[in-house]
């Protein structure tokens, strides 16, 4: 196949956008597409001071690398779950990422905050699924941490594949309290909360794989151990199966659903206030966070165990 | 596998139900299921003229035939769509079925109502396809001859596999005017339209077609050769897919949608004010109604040729 745009040899067939690229201009092209959720969705400007959140996967290193090359403003944030060697070699591949264009990475390690333990440990001690707990621990730490910091956003890699999955998985379920919920830009509700944004909403999972390789990105290629069997792949899988028969159907059940999102507005839900926790100080809607209830549990736990 | 209930040798695994049933426990299942859904959606009752609009499928018969075992009063519609072979099978099949009960079947041909051509022919005609075509024809015959005879319900095979895929392509596709409208139920909204039901909600595909080999039920088995390639397929294959990672999750799909249907309720849409066609005196929100319209346009294109 050949370049629609220059006749070269091309390396990628998008066939939603009836296109074949060449190296050069499918770069021209994937770069283009990011710009074009950032100004649609208004996520930042040249002027925002900006938390990446690596987790050493492709789509956290992409998008790295791409608002690197857009000139944007930047640090990241890798946090250590210490999930065995899962971890150690994610985190290796994202600081030789930021060592090799120097750029600032963090590091967090969830044992700081769980009373040393990882986080498939604090898992099973408290007999819930490693996913969940996970969930919850990077949402607290990379909120605080970027709040400290005083960043204006934070940018998540998320691609168009996780969305739609996201999305098609909630719908299945009737997740009524999610729907109308998730959105490319999550909104500072809080003085203490800082917006979260997903510059690669309108690439696919197969696109920002091509753009790694082209880039030669060295990424940790393995899922979380902890998330094999994950729902998200089963919705994957059926959107991908979709695509097949309707190409670009992916896309639009995603962009038609930020257009008509509106409907699930719940005038009840959000109107929910929230409040600072009575421990740590950061927003909730109960008295105490999910996360201190989380670690006083935990620690409970672990002096019963002593004595 | 054994029957779940007597021991005896299993004919089927319901797999999300969690059990297995022989043939008369099969049976006796199938049964329940489909009172189960006309007493919740309450549908009818045994005083009810019902009539059953039969294609000849499987889903049509199967649902036939339970009616008729349950003791309702029924009689039945097939349409003749003029689908060549295909019609003529699907009629052969349906007519032989009332014969070995005794029932009463009514058979109306399109070619009356079409100036003589057949479904085909006038989608042909009309440069639009068949499947809108054949919906519309349809829809308009049976409740014509369902009010003119004085029937309390049409009954239609829709089973959970049809509404199902039916839901997902209006939420992939974000058909809003759809959603919500969506229901094994549709009230009577004006005089002259007879309440359509749908008995089979609660039973899969996979059940109606064990079901009607049990009970050596004649059916065709071909797909109407219009309908090939039909997005319905591809949204079946996807549940089908879903289903295996998740039993039950189909049928908790249909289900919950129908207790959070509110959502998608439009009150500026759902006020639309239903009159009477100026031609044929059926309800319609227009002055002349689509099928009045389409068969208008048809007579002219016919007599254009003609000149």
């Amino acid at each position: 196949m050949k370049c629609k745009k220059c006749g070269a040899q091309a390396i990628i067939h998008l066939k939603q956008h009836n296109i074949a690229l060449c190296a050069k201009h499918y770069e021209e092209f994937f770069l283009s597409r990011v710009k074009k959720a950032i100004h649609m969705f208004k996520m930042f400007d040249k002027s925002s001071k900006i938390l990446v959140a690596v987790s050493g996967g492709k789509d956290s290193l992409v998008l790295w690398d791409v608002l690197y090359r857009l000139e944007y403003q930047t640090e990241g944030l890798y946090i250590d779950l210490g999930i065995g060697s899962y971890s150690e070699t994610s985190k290796e591949k994202a600081k030789s990422f930021a060592k090799s264009r120097n750029l600032t990475l963090h590091i967090e390690d969830v044992r700081k905050y769980l009373h040393g333990l990882s986080t498939p440990e604090a898992a099973w001690k408290m007999r819930r699924k490693t996913c969940s707990v996970c969930g919850l621990v990077k949402r607290y730490i990379m909120n605080k941490f970027s709040h400290e910091g005083d960043y204006k956003v934070i940018a998540t890699g998320h691609n168009l594949d996780d969305e739609a999955a996201t999305l098609l998985g909630n719908l299945l379920h009737w997740q009524t309290g999610y729907l109308g919920k998730q959105y490319p830009v999550l909104p500072k509700t809080h003085e203490k909360l800082t917006p979260k944004v997903k510059p690669l909403i309108l690439v696919t999972e197969k696109e920002v794989a091509t753009f790694a390789i082209m880039k030669g990105i060295e990424y940790i290629f393995e899922e979380c151990p902890s998330a094999r069997g994950a729902s998200s792949i089963v919705y994957k899988r059926l959107l991908n199966d979709l695509e097949l028969s309707q190409p670009g159907a992916k896309q639009r059940f995603l962009m038609d659903y930020y257009k008509n999102k509106g409907i699930f507005d719940n005038a009840e839900e959000d109107s929910v206030k929230l409040n600072e926790c009575s421990r740590c100080g950061y927003p909730t809607t109960q008295e105490v966070c999910s996360f201190c209830k989380l670690t006083e549990r935990l620690e409970q736990k672990l002096n019963e165990k002593r004595t």
